[in-house]
């Protein structure tokens, strides 16, 4: 089973420098010059581990008949302040709308994602502390 | 120095799956169904690979007074066949455009991006193998 793609610079004028990824039908631009519009490689990277965590307990929550109304994920990443400036610690607070969406339900999809579905989660190194939280409200 | 920003459920329908993620100024949006347009979680984590290693490639050189006029990295990814389906191999094929760019000064950028620089490849497993190739190309 096999991704690919191509990556394309696009501009890299004064401090600007833009990448269009081709990797799906919809091209990505990411930026890593400094006042960036566009995502940078390393930012886009924790948006990543978020989505595919909330998309394995959003699937997992469906089959159990669980009904979310809305899902979000606050994000949070420190990042070392030397070279390679990798990230250090990552938060994810995952707030959870349905109607009577049960904790324990949520816990135990998050559990499966983390322990053995998320294929990004997976990709990283294991010393890299992940803190994922619940919210759940109702509506 | 830290990084943050918030993913949101979009649309939940039948096999659809698609989160948005507002990390920097434009958002990105992801899709975890079938029939993607939008890119998976996982296909961008090999795109933000690539884009960081990249990035401080064209950055170095830039600094070397090597003229850059295209640059484009192939990517391809070989996933795991069972959960998590996590990258077990990746390959990045760098195809640097422009006038008398040195091969030397590219693989030294390279080594310096994968051995000290790039921030999401320090975040990746040290044993998931990343190869790096280079095509040099005038024009």
């Amino acid at each position: 089973m096999s991704v690919s793609g191509t990556l394309r610079l696009l501009t890299a004028e004064g401090d600007g420098l833009r990448f269009e990824a081709r990797i799906a039908e919809r091209p990505i631009v990411m930026d890593g010059g400094r006042e960036n519009a566009d995502a940078s490689p390393v930012q886009l990277l924790l948006a990543t581990i978020a989505a595919c965590e909330a998309m394995d307990v959003i699937s997992i929550l469906r089959k159990q008949r669980q009904v979310v109304t809305a899902y979000e994920v606050r994000m949070s990443g420190e990042r070392a302040k030397e070279h390679p400036r990798r990230y250090v610690a990552i938060e994810l607070v995952h707030r959870v709308t349905g109607r009577g969406v049960e904790r324990g339900a949520v816990e135990e999809a998050l559990r499966l994602s983390v322990e053995k579905y998320c294929s990004v989660h997976h990709c990283l190194r294991p010393d890299l502390p992940i803190t994922n939280r619940i919210e759940i409200l109702e509506g």
